[in-house]
């Protein structure tokens, strides 16, 4: 009998913010396995911003789904077929299958968890969120013992990493998030010293407050006006990881950065970064993230979607901030 | 008998582009030498674009010229009394004078130069523009052979040094100036590869043609519409040392980057920074940069002005974009 696939595909290329329009669901039977493929069934996929930027025919980081193809993503799951002698059924993988229930891979790209933490944590701090988080702060932010780093979207996937790495560096961790319900989480749950509720109307003078010795490290997740707040309050020397501009994804027109002068006479480095450009800092980062998630020094949160016929929705929420913490869609 | 010292000193703040309202000439006896102290007889006086940000009250990389002030400037001279050990009569020193005849010091930021080269290059390519260039491309632009930089301002003082600096490295070195002359000058007496005219109404598909295989790294003098066109070239991992925004310093409405989305998923590096922030790499900038003016590596040319009264209108040309390579005044 065989084994049935649902799966959503890319159906057109949204102007604008993306509707349920844009995308198709489709179900066809998982083809049978040649000799060094591996069949996983995902039991978890990961939504991240960037996905919209791959929606757009646009350059963007990397080349875009293509019309048609199954929507990119990350997954994780169990092998439960294998004529591959590298994996064997019940093996538990980490992969890019992307929005669908079952993937056929030939190995690679396929990397195998020793499943200690849940499967999606593996999407979350412990995967690309987690590892965006350690080399953007880490490697480019180079944050030292008692400065303060500032982070949008901290109640994000990667935000919320960025804040409690900066707190193992000794920093004061300061979270820019939407509402109250999340800026709590960010300070009681996650431990930031502070956060500061970017849809509140004195929002640049509580940044201030919050940032009594200015800024010297501003990971950048969002951009727009609040990236400019946070920009005005930096320090000499200050640094910024420019990791997403969330705001900007789905608009039309570019939003400028105001005052080129300012990173000038401040002597500010701003540097665009993904993740994949390190591979070689993904090993260390991973023992890292691992290691401190098991010691809970590092927390996370999940926001669960259950069913991949809910993607689309979950997408839409995620896009629009309705998650708290990694919006992950659970498939099994 | 009193040595006579005309000075000029900064009268009123400018609105927009300075004039000569903005300066007042004084003269005054040099006033009697205490112990410890050296008097010089200042040669050359440089003037540079940052000089215009000093006259702001505004914030910039520095504390502005008080009013009523002599206007700041590096100088180079010649010792004629002393009453330090440090220093004997005749000996050739570069200082920080400023626009004065004579100066007064207690040896503190006075450095004595062997005096093969002429005096001028020390305030020129082997000076703090020459370093500037030193640091802003080798430091941060991190130029690897086979790769195109592109520099603005490119018959200045920096800029000059700049392309020269890259053809060392093995670069393909494109200038961008105002004008024929300029343009020919980079060309064919600095070696570049090519340079482009900003004035030129096709100036955006000459700067194209000019980098064939983009651009590697942008050494950015100038700022405003000439920064856009040369981003718009950037290679992906592009790195753009933020030097100097000459066309922006007598703006009264900051110029805006227009596209920060580019710079995320190019993964630019954009880092703004000021030579003097750099004093550990002075020793082994100046060492190679006199090597290689001696050896003929590292040519130069000066734009001359006679007269310390003559300083501002030379100031306001440079500001103008007047002079070709690098702007002094003779004193002697």
């Amino acid at each position: 009998m065989a084994v049935i696939n649902t799966q959503i595909r890319l159906a057109s290329r949204p102007a604008g913010f993306p509707d349920a329009s844009n995308f198709r669901i489709e179900r066809a039977p998982v083809p049978e396995l040649k000799d060094g493929e591996v069949l996983v069934q995902n039991h978890v996929l990961s939504l991240d911003p960037y996905m919209r930027g791959r929606m757009n025919e646009a350059r963007s980081y990397a080349a875009p789904v293509a019309l048609g193809d199954v929507m990119i993503g990350g997954t994780a799951g169990e092998v439960i077929a294998s004529k591959n002698p590298a994996f064997a059924v019940g093996d538990k993988v980490v992969g890019s299958f992307g929005w669908q229930e079952y993937g056929v891979s030939d190995g690679q790209g396929l990397k195998k968890v020793d499943g200690k933490l849940p499967l999606s944590v593996y999407l979350g701090a412990v995967g690309m969120p987690g590892v965006t988080a350690y080399i953007g702060l880490y490697d480019i932010g180079e944050p030292k013992e008692g400065e303060t780093v500032v982070v949008s979207a901290a109640a994000g996937a990667v935000g919320s990493v960025v804040g409690q790495l900066a707190k193992l560096r000794g920093c004061r961790a300061v979270g820019i998030a939407g509402g109250k319900e999340k800026c709590d989480y960010v300070v009681r749950d996650l431990g930031f010293d502070a956060c500061v509720d970017y849809r509140s109307s004195s929002f640049v003078d509580e940044l201030r407050a919050a940032t009594p010795n200015g800024v010297d490290v501003n990971f950048e997740n969002v951009g727009g006006p609040v990236m400019d707040a946070v920009l005005s309050q930096l320090n000499t020397f200050g640094r910024v990881p420019l990791c997403g501009l969330v705001s900007q994804y789905n608009a039309t027109e570019p939003y400028p950065l105001p005052n080129v002068a300012a990173l000038l006479w401040k002597r500010i480095k701003l540097q665009g970064f993904i993740v994949s450009d390190r591979m070689d800092r993904w090993p260390q980062a991973l023992a890292d993230l691992s290691a401190w998630v098991a010691e809970g020094k590092i927390r996370y949160h999940e926001t669960i979607a259950h069913g991949i016929e809910g993607a689309p929705e979950a997408f839409f929420g995620m896009l629009r901030g309705k998650n708290l913490g990694k919006q992950i869609v659970k498939l099994v």
